[in-house]
Order: structure tokens, then sequence, then C-alpha cells
């Protein structure tokens, strides 16, 4: 029995996260010129998953890991894209994206609602091998997108070694191959160049 | 043992795919103001199946779903979009596509580019309860966009009643509720309040 009151609540939700398409991120593609915002953010890193799970540290399960990262940022409809190196927006973070998170899985029938909300939050816990390669992907696919644009969103937020680093504390977790290979390809290579600001010497 | 050579084939990719973003469809978000790009409908798409799979009308696996998804207009990086109302642009659509395909999936690593082309060539053929399922999504989507920006697209391009029943002439055999639901409340609603031209009585 099609039971319509469901499909509309369902359909509520879809026409609401539209707006993620809409929240801009600080990457740009690899244009140079036009920010990413958070749809396409989750739809490149969802792909990402099917090519690199072979890397990840411990067994995952795809489809939970890529619906996972297909939601996470639905939070940032209401509570906005908060920079990786905005200091003050991440100390209001935890709460505004909480708020969020409750509002819009509200929606959904609340089986699904709370079925998203759970692995946003698991995702945020960091605890389970879907988390942690989530985030990896989650910090690997703006090294990407800079390292491709020389830098660019670097350069305009005169990003520091140490924040690059600090950011990417748990990308290892997900996976030690990605990070071994982005430490040294992608960051350590754009300190050599300059475009990220080497404050390794500074005390 | 970590092969470089495999993840640098990957990461082409995965650098190469990111002009998907950049790839424009004929929808307006429901801001009414933007147009959609390719990479921001799949994961639209992508997250509409993780919530409507209970409506198929076979059962599907939902991670091939979804990869089918995420993967299936990556030919418009080269082959660029076709409006589902250009007749002329469809006329070379299936050989533009084809050769976009052997050009894109041939700089992953064998395995992946083969297992990826094989998932859009079913996309395709629409065989397959994900096929099938998938299609009804790429035709749902841009119901829902468009009725929910009171037709503007559809307005625009003077679009005739019966050029949405020839576009969604598949759209049953993936899910016969969708269907059913988004012909008497997207598409006839449209009709009736002007949106779509009523051509029905044309012949």
């Amino acid at each position: 029995m099609f039971d319509q009151e469901r499909f509309e609540k369902q359909l509520a939700f879809i026409r609401e996260i539209d707006k993620e398409k809409m929240i801009g991120r600080q990457s740009y593609l690899t244009d140079g010129k036009t920010l990413e915002n958070d749809a396409e953010h989750a739809w490149h890193m969802a792909i990402m998953t099917v090519l690199l799970k072979e890397y990840a540290n411990e067994d995952i399960d795809v489809l939970k890991t890529i619906t996972m990262l297909l939601i996470h940022d639905l939070v940032e409809v209401y509570a906005g894209d908060t920079y990786a190196y905005d200091e003050e927006g991440k100390k209001t973070q935890a709460e505004r994206e909480a708020k969020a998170a409750d509002r819009i899985y509200s929606i959904l029938p609340e089986d699904q609602g709370e079925y998203l909300k759970s692995l946003w939050v698991e995702f945020e816990e960091q605890k389970t091998p879907e988390a942690k390669f989530a985030r990896t992907m989650d910090c690997f696919q703006p090294l990407i997108l800079n390292d491709a644009t020389n830098g660019k969103a670097w350069k305009e937020h005169e990003v520091r070694r140490s924040w690059v680093y600090k950011r990417n504390q748990t990308t290892a977790n997900g996976s030690s191959d990605i990070w071994d290979y982005a430490r040294e390809n992608l960051i350590e290579k754009n300190v050599r160049n300059g475009n990220i600001i080497d404050d390794s010497k500074d005390q």
C-alpha cells in the first residue's frame, strides 16, 4: 500500500536538501575559478570511496560510508559551512550543527530521519571504520583540489603548514596509505613550493 | 603493498571528473535562480535512492544503483549535456557519449575502468532493476525541481505535455508508485496551471 503521507515527507526532505547546493566551501574547483559547494564535494567523495576503498585500514561497508558522506554536511543547510581554519566559527560549530540536525532530519518519516541522523552522529564520533574512512575522504578531497589549483585557496587564506597538519591529524586513521601519499605529494610538495606557509621553524 | 602507479591513475580520474561540476543542466535549483550542474544532480539522486528504494518495483542493490547514478553522466565531461527536449542533439548523443566513455574510463586502472563503464552501459540498456530505478530517479528529480520553481525551466523552453510524457515513458518501469504520484502531482498539476503547455488536443 502506497502511503502518500510518508511519501510527501520524503519529498519535502528531498526539496529541502536542494539548499546544500547553495552552501559554498573554500576550495576552488580544478578550473581555479569557481568555489565548490557542499553537494559537489559530497558527490566527489562518494565516487572516491568507490575507487579508494581498497586503501582503508579496516574493511568498510561501502554503502554505509557513501551514505554517510552524502548526508554529513546537510546540517550546514541551517548551520552554514565552517571553514577548516576558522577558529572562531569552530567554537560554536558543534552546538549550531546539533540544532540543525534535529531540524533537518525531523522533516523525514521518523525511521529514516533517525537513521540518517545516526549516520551523522557516527561520522562526528569517529569511532567506526566507516566514519574514519569518511573523514579521510573529507580531508583528502580538498587537498587534491588545492594541489590541482596551485594552492589558490591556501594562498588566499595564508594557510600555515601547522594548520594543515592539525586539520589532518585523523586522516591516517581511515587510511595510512592515503595519508602517507597525501603528506608527501600534496602537503610537503606545496610547502616546498611556497603554496603553504612553512611555520615549522616558528616557535 | 601500496601500488603508487595504480593510485596515481585513480587520482588522475578523480581530478578529471571534477569537470562534471562544470557541466550545466537545464533545471533550476529550488532558489529559482541557479541552473543545476551534473554533479549536484547526481548527489541529489543518490540520496533519493537511499530514501525511496522502498518504492522500487523490484528489489534493488542500493550500492550498485547509487554508484550507477553517481557516474552515469560522467560521459558529459567530454560529450556535453544533451537537454531532454533537444531533438537535434539526441541524434548524435549515443555516438558522442560512447566515445566519451572510452576516453574517461581509460584513465582508471583497467579493472575499475571496466567496472564503471559496465555500470554506464547497464544504465543505458535499461534491463536490470537497478538501471530501471536509476532512470526513474533521473526523470523524477528534474520534475521535483521544475515543480518547486513554478515550472521555470518548462516555461522558458515552452515544454509541451506530450514531450514530458515521452521523456517519462520508462519512469514507471523502475517504480509505478513514484510514476503514479509524479504524473498526477507534478505533471498534470503543472499542465492545469499552465506551466506545461497542454497539447493533448492538438493532432
